[in-house]
Protein backbone atom coordinates (compact mmCIF):
# COMPACT_ATOMS: atom_id res chain seq x y z
CA UNK A 1 0.00 0.00 0.00
CA UNK A 2 1.77 3.26 -0.99
CA UNK A 3 1.45 6.10 1.75
CA UNK A 4 -0.97 8.10 0.17
CA UNK A 5 -3.37 5.19 -0.07
CA UNK A 6 -3.60 5.01 3.78
CA UNK A 7 -7.04 5.91 5.22
CA UNK A 8 -5.93 9.48 7.38
CA UNK A 9 -6.98 9.65 11.06
CA UNK A 10 -6.46 12.59 13.28
CA UNK A 11 -4.40 12.63 16.00
CA UNK A 12 -5.09 14.72 19.06
CA UNK A 13 -1.41 15.29 20.22
CA UNK A 14 -0.01 17.71 23.11
CA UNK A 15 3.62 16.95 22.67
CA UNK A 16 3.18 14.78 25.97
CA UNK A 17 4.42 11.26 26.42
CA UNK A 18 1.70 9.17 25.40
CA UNK A 19 0.30 11.37 22.59
CA UNK A 20 3.69 11.14 21.17
CA UNK A 21 3.13 7.36 21.66
CA UNK A 22 -0.11 7.23 20.14
CA UNK A 23 1.70 8.74 17.00
CA UNK A 24 3.79 6.41 16.48
CA UNK A 25 0.47 3.75 17.18
CA UNK A 26 -1.52 5.68 14.81
CA UNK A 27 1.89 6.05 11.98
CA UNK A 28 1.51 2.75 11.47
CA UNK A 29 -1.54 2.36 9.38
CA UNK A 30 -2.86 5.59 8.94
CA UNK A 31 -1.91 9.06 7.17
CA UNK A 32 -1.33 11.35 10.37
CA UNK A 33 -3.33 14.15 10.26
CA UNK A 34 -2.31 16.54 13.73
CA UNK A 35 -4.05 18.14 15.88
CA UNK A 36 -2.86 20.24 18.71
CA UNK A 37 -5.25 22.65 20.90
CA UNK A 38 -3.64 25.47 23.53
CA UNK A 39 -6.37 26.07 25.87
CA UNK A 40 -4.85 28.55 28.26
CA UNK A 41 -2.81 26.34 30.17
CA UNK A 42 0.61 27.00 31.75
CA UNK A 43 3.07 24.89 29.94
CA UNK A 44 1.83 25.51 26.46
CA UNK A 45 4.07 27.36 24.43
CA UNK A 46 6.50 24.00 25.70
CA UNK A 47 3.77 22.16 24.53
CA UNK A 48 3.83 23.41 21.03
CA UNK A 49 7.36 23.27 20.76
CA UNK A 50 7.34 19.62 21.35
CA UNK A 51 4.22 19.24 19.19
CA UNK A 52 6.24 20.56 15.84
CA UNK A 53 8.82 18.63 16.84
CA UNK A 54 6.94 15.21 16.90
CA UNK A 55 4.89 16.38 13.18
CA UNK A 56 8.22 17.62 11.78
CA UNK A 57 10.12 13.52 13.12
CA UNK A 58 7.05 12.09 11.42
CA UNK A 59 7.38 13.98 8.42
CA UNK A 60 3.58 15.42 8.55
CA UNK A 61 2.67 18.03 5.64
CA UNK A 62 0.87 21.35 6.34
CA UNK A 63 -2.04 20.91 5.70
CA UNK A 64 -2.54 17.67 8.02
CA UNK A 65 -1.38 19.49 10.89
CA UNK A 66 -3.29 21.98 12.80
CA UNK A 67 -2.89 24.57 15.83
CA UNK A 68 -5.70 26.00 17.53
CA UNK A 69 -5.88 28.65 20.07
CA UNK A 70 -9.02 28.31 22.30
CA UNK A 71 -9.37 30.55 24.79
CA UNK A 72 -12.62 29.49 26.38
CA UNK A 73 -11.23 26.65 28.97
CA UNK A 74 -9.32 29.33 30.57
CA UNK A 75 -11.89 32.18 30.43
CA UNK A 76 -14.30 29.47 32.23
CA UNK A 77 -11.57 28.59 34.68
CA UNK A 78 -11.74 25.96 37.56
CA UNK A 79 -8.68 23.89 36.84
CA UNK A 80 -4.83 25.16 38.06
CA UNK A 81 -3.64 23.97 34.53
CA UNK A 82 -5.47 27.61 33.35
CA UNK A 83 -5.73 29.20 36.76
CA UNK A 84 -2.75 30.55 37.77
CA UNK A 85 -5.06 31.99 41.17
CA UNK A 86 -5.17 27.64 41.69
CA UNK A 87 -1.52 26.54 42.76
CA UNK A 88 -0.33 23.02 40.87
CA UNK A 89 -0.85 20.28 43.23
CA UNK A 90 2.22 17.80 44.65
CA UNK A 91 1.95 14.73 43.08
CA UNK A 92 0.17 12.38 45.35
CA UNK A 93 -0.43 9.26 43.43
CA UNK A 94 -2.15 7.23 45.82
CA UNK A 95 -4.88 9.93 46.35
CA UNK A 96 -7.82 8.67 44.88
CA UNK A 97 -9.20 12.42 44.35
CA UNK A 98 -9.69 14.11 41.16
CA UNK A 99 -6.65 16.88 41.55
CA UNK A 100 -6.83 20.56 40.59
CA UNK A 101 -4.95 20.27 37.24
CA UNK A 102 -8.05 18.41 35.91
CA UNK A 103 -9.91 20.85 33.39
CA UNK A 104 -13.89 20.76 33.38
CA UNK A 105 -15.13 18.23 30.55
CA UNK A 106 -11.80 18.91 28.81
CA UNK A 107 -11.48 16.00 26.69
CA UNK A 108 -15.11 16.20 25.35
CA UNK A 109 -14.43 19.58 23.86
CA UNK A 110 -10.69 18.44 22.45
CA UNK A 111 -12.73 15.04 20.63
CA UNK A 112 -15.22 17.86 19.25
CA UNK A 113 -12.62 19.92 17.53
CA UNK A 114 -11.10 16.84 16.45
CA UNK A 115 -14.60 15.19 14.93
CA UNK A 116 -15.37 18.82 13.38
CA UNK A 117 -11.63 18.60 11.48
CA UNK A 118 -12.14 14.90 11.01
CA UNK A 119 -15.70 15.53 9.23
CA UNK A 120 -14.35 17.57 6.56
CA UNK A 121 -10.69 15.78 5.98
CA UNK A 122 -12.69 12.85 5.55
CA UNK A 123 -10.85 11.10 8.33
CA UNK A 124 -11.90 7.70 9.94
CA UNK A 125 -10.56 7.71 12.82
CA UNK A 126 -9.58 10.06 15.88
CA UNK A 127 -6.42 9.02 18.31
CA UNK A 128 -6.62 10.57 21.60
CA UNK A 129 -3.76 9.31 23.80
CA UNK A 130 -5.97 8.80 27.10
CA UNK A 131 -5.24 6.54 30.05
CA UNK A 132 -7.79 4.98 32.48
CA UNK A 133 -5.54 3.63 34.97
CA UNK A 134 -2.69 5.95 35.60
CA UNK A 135 -4.91 9.05 34.70
CA UNK A 136 -4.98 10.87 37.95
CA UNK A 137 -9.02 9.84 38.02
CA UNK A 138 -10.27 12.68 35.52
CA UNK A 139 -13.56 11.38 34.77
CA UNK A 140 -13.33 12.20 30.70
CA UNK A 141 -10.31 9.56 30.68
CA UNK A 142 -12.35 6.58 31.36
CA UNK A 143 -13.14 4.01 28.44
CA UNK A 144 -16.96 3.91 28.93
CA UNK A 145 -16.52 8.10 28.06
CA UNK A 146 -14.78 7.32 25.14
CA UNK A 147 -17.69 4.78 24.16
CA UNK A 148 -20.11 7.22 24.70
CA UNK A 149 -18.93 10.04 22.71
CA UNK A 150 -18.52 7.63 19.89
CA UNK A 151 -22.23 7.17 19.92
CA UNK A 152 -22.75 11.11 19.61
CA UNK A 153 -20.11 10.97 17.03
CA UNK A 154 -22.30 8.41 14.90
CA UNK A 155 -25.13 10.28 15.81
CA UNK A 156 -24.08 14.01 15.37
CA UNK A 157 -22.15 13.94 11.69
CA UNK A 158 -23.46 13.17 8.52
CA UNK A 159 -25.38 9.61 7.50
CA UNK A 160 -22.26 8.98 5.46
CA UNK A 161 -19.35 9.91 7.74
CA UNK A 162 -18.00 7.27 9.98
CA UNK A 163 -15.89 8.65 12.74
CA UNK A 164 -14.47 6.73 14.96
CA UNK A 165 -12.38 7.70 18.46
CA UNK A 166 -9.27 5.28 19.29
CA UNK A 167 -7.71 4.97 22.57
CA UNK A 168 -5.04 2.50 21.80
CA UNK A 169 -3.25 3.31 25.62
CA UNK A 170 -6.34 3.35 27.60
CA UNK A 171 -5.70 0.14 29.88
CA UNK A 172 -2.00 0.29 29.72
CA UNK A 173 0.58 1.32 32.68
CA UNK A 174 2.55 4.57 32.21
CA UNK A 175 5.65 2.00 31.97
CA UNK A 176 3.85 0.00 29.48
CA UNK A 177 3.49 3.30 27.53
CA UNK A 178 7.13 4.09 27.40
CA UNK A 179 8.06 0.60 26.46
CA UNK A 180 5.71 0.51 23.50
CA UNK A 181 7.21 3.72 22.52
CA UNK A 182 11.06 2.18 22.60
CA UNK A 183 9.36 -0.48 20.39
CA UNK A 184 7.69 1.83 17.87
CA UNK A 185 11.18 3.87 17.84
CA UNK A 186 8.51 6.99 19.02
CA UNK A 187 10.77 10.43 19.49
CA UNK A 188 10.19 10.42 23.49
CA UNK A 189 13.20 12.89 23.72
CA UNK A 190 11.16 15.31 21.94
CA UNK A 191 7.85 15.09 24.12
CA UNK A 192 6.93 17.46 27.11
CA UNK A 193 5.18 16.36 30.02
CA UNK A 194 5.31 18.39 32.76
CA UNK A 195 2.73 21.06 34.35
CA UNK A 196 4.69 23.60 35.65
CA UNK A 197 8.20 24.23 33.91
CA UNK A 198 8.98 24.81 30.47
CA UNK A 199 12.44 24.44 30.95
CA UNK A 200 13.39 22.22 32.70
CA UNK A 201 10.73 19.88 34.07
CA UNK A 202 9.68 20.52 37.73
CA UNK A 203 9.69 16.55 38.75
CA UNK A 204 7.03 17.05 41.21
CA UNK A 205 3.40 17.66 39.96
CA UNK A 206 1.42 14.67 39.11
CA UNK A 207 2.33 14.35 35.59
CA UNK A 208 6.13 14.20 35.97
CA UNK A 209 5.49 11.80 39.09
CA UNK A 210 3.91 9.43 36.56
CA UNK A 211 6.50 9.85 34.07
CA UNK A 212 9.05 9.50 36.18
CA UNK A 213 8.06 6.79 37.77
CA UNK A 214 7.43 4.39 34.25
CA UNK A 215 11.11 5.08 33.47
CA UNK A 216 12.78 4.22 37.15
CA UNK A 217 9.94 0.73 36.73
CA UNK A 218 11.46 -0.04 33.14
CA UNK A 219 15.39 1.16 34.79
CA UNK A 220 15.41 3.59 31.58
CA UNK A 221 16.26 7.02 32.15
CA UNK A 222 14.53 9.63 31.04
CA UNK A 223 15.92 11.52 28.16
CA UNK A 224 14.30 14.82 29.18
CA UNK A 225 15.77 17.35 31.25
CA UNK A 226 14.55 17.61 35.45
CA UNK A 227 15.32 19.96 37.88
CA UNK A 228 15.20 16.86 39.79
CA UNK A 229 14.67 13.61 39.74
CA UNK A 230 12.42 12.14 43.27
CA UNK A 231 12.52 8.20 43.25
CA UNK A 232 8.77 7.31 42.94
CA UNK A 233 9.36 3.40 42.81
CA UNK B 1 -38.94 30.61 45.92
CA UNK B 2 -36.66 33.12 46.08
CA UNK B 3 -34.96 34.30 42.71
CA UNK B 4 -31.60 33.26 44.37
CA UNK B 5 -32.79 29.73 45.45
CA UNK B 6 -33.26 28.33 42.02
CA UNK B 7 -31.11 26.11 40.61
CA UNK B 8 -28.60 27.83 37.51
CA UNK B 9 -29.35 26.80 33.71
CA UNK B 10 -26.46 27.72 31.27
CA UNK B 11 -28.67 28.63 28.11
CA UNK B 12 -26.72 28.32 24.99
CA UNK B 13 -28.46 31.71 23.15
CA UNK B 14 -27.07 32.62 19.73
CA UNK B 15 -29.64 35.36 19.49
CA UNK B 16 -31.95 34.17 17.24
CA UNK B 17 -35.91 33.05 17.48
CA UNK B 18 -35.25 29.42 18.81
CA UNK B 19 -33.00 30.92 21.36
CA UNK B 20 -34.49 33.43 22.78
CA UNK B 21 -38.18 31.26 23.05
CA UNK B 22 -35.56 28.59 25.02
CA UNK B 23 -34.38 31.55 26.87
CA UNK B 24 -38.23 32.80 28.38
CA UNK B 25 -38.41 28.76 29.15
CA UNK B 26 -35.97 28.13 30.98
CA UNK B 27 -36.42 31.54 32.53
CA UNK B 28 -39.48 29.93 34.49
CA UNK B 29 -37.73 27.62 36.39
CA UNK B 30 -33.89 28.53 36.56
CA UNK B 31 -31.48 31.31 37.29
CA UNK B 32 -30.27 32.07 33.60
CA UNK B 33 -26.42 31.76 32.80
CA UNK B 34 -26.26 32.79 29.14
CA UNK B 35 -23.75 31.52 26.66
CA UNK B 36 -22.72 33.16 23.48
CA UNK B 37 -20.74 31.65 20.92
CA UNK B 38 -19.13 33.58 18.16
CA UNK B 39 -17.53 30.66 15.73
CA UNK B 40 -16.55 32.79 12.98
CA UNK B 41 -20.07 32.50 10.93
CA UNK B 42 -21.60 35.74 8.81
CA UNK B 43 -23.78 37.22 11.03
CA UNK B 44 -21.88 37.07 14.01
CA UNK B 45 -22.02 40.71 15.15
CA UNK B 46 -25.87 41.51 14.56
CA UNK B 47 -26.67 38.02 16.58
CA UNK B 48 -24.20 39.21 19.43
CA UNK B 49 -26.03 42.33 19.54
CA UNK B 50 -29.55 40.51 19.61
CA UNK B 51 -28.00 38.12 22.59
CA UNK B 52 -26.83 41.43 24.73
CA UNK B 53 -30.84 43.02 23.88
CA UNK B 54 -31.97 39.31 25.17
CA UNK B 55 -29.94 39.65 28.31
CA UNK B 56 -30.40 42.65 29.11
CA UNK B 57 -34.32 42.09 28.60
CA UNK B 58 -34.08 39.44 31.66
CA UNK B 59 -31.75 41.12 33.96
CA UNK B 60 -28.71 38.62 33.45
CA UNK B 61 -26.00 40.01 35.81
CA UNK B 62 -22.69 40.08 33.95
CA UNK B 63 -21.44 37.31 36.15
CA UNK B 64 -23.85 34.86 34.59
CA UNK B 65 -23.09 36.23 30.80
CA UNK B 66 -20.19 34.29 28.72
CA UNK B 67 -19.63 35.52 25.67
CA UNK B 68 -16.73 33.70 23.57
CA UNK B 69 -15.01 33.89 20.41
CA UNK B 70 -14.24 30.69 19.07
CA UNK B 71 -11.94 30.64 15.62
CA UNK B 72 -11.60 27.02 15.12
CA UNK B 73 -14.70 26.09 13.32
CA UNK B 74 -14.04 28.73 11.01
CA UNK B 75 -10.50 27.65 10.39
CA UNK B 76 -11.50 23.42 9.89
CA UNK B 77 -14.16 24.88 7.69
CA UNK B 78 -16.65 22.97 5.29
CA UNK B 79 -19.54 25.29 5.79
CA UNK B 80 -20.98 28.09 4.44
CA UNK B 81 -21.77 29.87 6.98
CA UNK B 82 -17.86 30.09 8.12
CA UNK B 83 -16.51 30.20 4.76
CA UNK B 84 -16.51 32.95 2.76
CA UNK B 85 -16.07 30.76 -0.80
CA UNK B 86 -19.35 28.51 0.25
CA UNK B 87 -22.05 30.41 -1.05
CA UNK B 88 -25.35 30.11 1.40
CA UNK B 89 -28.01 28.72 -0.16
CA UNK B 90 -31.37 29.50 -1.11
CA UNK B 91 -34.13 28.15 0.99
CA UNK B 92 -35.58 24.71 -0.31
CA UNK B 93 -37.94 23.76 2.42
CA UNK B 94 -38.75 20.44 0.58
CA UNK B 95 -35.07 19.09 0.54
CA UNK B 96 -33.85 16.66 2.19
CA UNK B 97 -30.31 17.32 1.23
CA UNK B 98 -28.24 18.71 4.42
CA UNK B 99 -27.71 22.45 3.38
CA UNK B 100 -24.23 24.11 2.98
CA UNK B 101 -24.73 26.39 6.06
CA UNK B 102 -23.86 23.10 7.98
CA UNK B 103 -21.19 23.08 10.37
CA UNK B 104 -19.74 20.04 11.04
CA UNK B 105 -20.50 18.48 14.29
CA UNK B 106 -20.93 22.37 15.61
CA UNK B 107 -23.42 21.76 18.53
CA UNK B 108 -21.11 19.15 19.97
CA UNK B 109 -18.56 21.72 20.27
CA UNK B 110 -21.12 24.23 21.87
CA UNK B 111 -22.36 21.63 24.14
CA UNK B 112 -18.62 20.61 25.62
CA UNK B 113 -18.38 24.46 26.26
CA UNK B 114 -21.60 24.78 28.00
CA UNK B 115 -20.92 21.71 30.42
CA UNK B 116 -17.39 23.49 31.35
CA UNK B 117 -19.14 26.28 32.20
CA UNK B 118 -22.14 24.34 33.91
CA UNK B 119 -19.56 21.99 36.28
CA UNK B 120 -17.24 25.85 37.15
CA UNK B 121 -20.79 27.25 38.34
CA UNK B 122 -22.61 24.34 39.65
CA UNK B 123 -25.46 24.47 37.19
CA UNK B 124 -27.95 21.97 36.82
CA UNK B 125 -29.06 22.26 33.30
CA UNK B 126 -28.21 23.19 29.70
CA UNK B 127 -30.68 24.49 27.67
CA UNK B 128 -30.08 24.68 23.40
CA UNK B 129 -32.89 25.60 21.44
CA UNK B 130 -32.28 23.06 19.07
CA UNK B 131 -35.59 22.00 16.67
CA UNK B 132 -35.89 18.08 15.17
CA UNK B 133 -38.34 18.48 12.73
CA UNK B 134 -37.74 21.79 11.34
CA UNK B 135 -33.79 21.44 11.70
CA UNK B 136 -33.12 21.54 8.07
CA UNK B 137 -31.37 18.23 8.24
CA UNK B 138 -28.49 18.86 10.47
CA UNK B 139 -27.48 15.57 12.31
CA UNK B 140 -26.86 17.26 15.58
CA UNK B 141 -30.01 18.61 16.23
CA UNK B 142 -31.75 15.41 16.60
CA UNK B 143 -33.03 14.09 19.81
CA UNK B 144 -30.79 11.17 20.00
CA UNK B 145 -27.85 13.14 19.59
CA UNK B 146 -28.66 15.26 22.88
CA UNK B 147 -30.00 11.80 24.55
CA UNK B 148 -25.81 10.22 23.92
CA UNK B 149 -24.65 13.65 24.61
CA UNK B 150 -26.10 13.55 27.93
CA UNK B 151 -24.66 10.09 28.67
CA UNK B 152 -21.20 11.25 27.64
CA UNK B 153 -21.58 14.71 30.18
CA UNK B 154 -22.75 12.10 32.74
CA UNK B 155 -19.64 9.80 32.26
CA UNK B 156 -17.29 12.67 31.34
CA UNK B 157 -17.89 15.65 34.78
CA UNK B 158 -17.12 14.80 38.18
CA UNK B 159 -19.15 12.29 39.84
CA UNK B 160 -20.82 15.05 42.18
CA UNK B 161 -22.04 17.00 39.56
CA UNK B 162 -25.50 16.29 37.52
CA UNK B 163 -25.87 17.86 34.54
CA UNK B 164 -28.89 17.72 32.20
CA UNK B 165 -29.56 18.90 28.40
CA UNK B 166 -32.84 19.89 28.02
CA UNK B 167 -34.20 20.63 24.63
CA UNK B 168 -37.59 21.88 24.91
CA UNK B 169 -38.23 22.85 21.44
CA UNK B 170 -37.21 19.51 20.05
CA UNK B 171 -40.68 18.19 18.60
CA UNK B 172 -41.91 21.67 17.94
CA UNK B 173 -43.17 23.30 14.75
CA UNK B 174 -41.33 26.41 13.83
CA UNK B 175 -44.89 28.10 14.23
CA UNK B 176 -45.63 26.59 17.70
CA UNK B 177 -42.34 28.13 18.91
CA UNK B 178 -43.53 31.43 17.76
CA UNK B 179 -46.83 30.47 19.40
CA UNK B 180 -44.83 29.27 23.23
CA UNK B 181 -42.79 32.93 22.59
CA UNK B 182 -46.11 34.65 22.25
CA UNK B 183 -47.66 33.10 25.38
CA UNK B 184 -44.49 33.85 27.41
CA UNK B 185 -43.83 37.45 26.30
CA UNK B 186 -39.90 36.30 24.70
CA UNK B 187 -38.92 39.63 22.87
CA UNK B 188 -38.92 38.01 19.47
CA UNK B 189 -38.33 41.83 18.14
CA UNK B 190 -34.83 41.68 20.02
CA UNK B 191 -33.76 38.60 17.94
CA UNK B 192 -32.09 37.82 14.60
CA UNK B 193 -32.47 34.56 12.34
CA UNK B 194 -30.91 35.80 9.01
CA UNK B 195 -27.73 34.10 7.58
CA UNK B 196 -26.74 35.83 5.32
CA UNK B 197 -27.28 39.82 6.74
CA UNK B 198 -27.30 41.77 9.54
CA UNK B 199 -29.04 45.35 8.93
CA UNK B 200 -32.39 43.64 7.29
CA UNK B 201 -32.95 39.92 7.27
CA UNK B 202 -32.51 38.79 3.55
CA UNK B 203 -35.89 37.03 3.67
CA UNK B 204 -34.59 34.12 1.10
CA UNK B 205 -31.53 32.07 3.36
CA UNK B 206 -32.89 28.59 4.99
CA UNK B 207 -33.30 30.84 8.60
CA UNK B 208 -35.35 33.50 7.11
CA UNK B 209 -37.35 30.96 5.02
CA UNK B 210 -38.21 28.69 8.23
CA UNK B 211 -38.78 31.78 10.34
CA UNK B 212 -40.83 33.80 7.73
CA UNK B 213 -43.27 30.87 7.10
CA UNK B 214 -43.87 30.17 10.75
CA UNK B 215 -45.55 34.01 11.10
CA UNK B 216 -47.30 33.89 8.24
CA UNK B 217 -48.71 30.45 9.42
CA UNK B 218 -49.72 32.08 12.25
CA UNK B 219 -50.79 35.05 10.30
CA UNK B 220 -48.13 37.28 12.62
CA UNK B 221 -46.17 40.01 11.16
CA UNK B 222 -42.46 39.35 12.04
CA UNK B 223 -40.96 41.99 13.86
CA UNK B 224 -37.75 42.16 12.26
CA UNK B 225 -37.07 44.20 9.14
CA UNK B 226 -36.43 42.56 5.85
CA UNK B 227 -35.61 43.32 2.66
CA UNK B 228 -38.58 41.32 1.33
CA UNK B 229 -40.75 38.76 2.74
CA UNK B 230 -41.41 35.60 -0.08
CA UNK B 231 -44.24 34.34 1.27
CA UNK B 232 -43.93 30.38 2.36
CA UNK B 233 -47.56 29.46 2.83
Amino acid sequence: MKRNDKPIAVVLASGGLDSTVTTAIAAQNYRLAMLHVNYGHRTERRELKAFRDVCDYYQVPSNLRMELDISHLKKIGGSSLTDEAIPVSKANLESTEIPTSYVPFRNANLLSIATSWAEVLGAERIFIGAVEEDSSGYPDCREAFFDAFNRVIELGTKPDTHIRIETPLIHMKKWEIVRRGLELKAPLELSWSCYQNETEACGECDSCALRLRAFQTLGIEDPIPYVKRPRYV
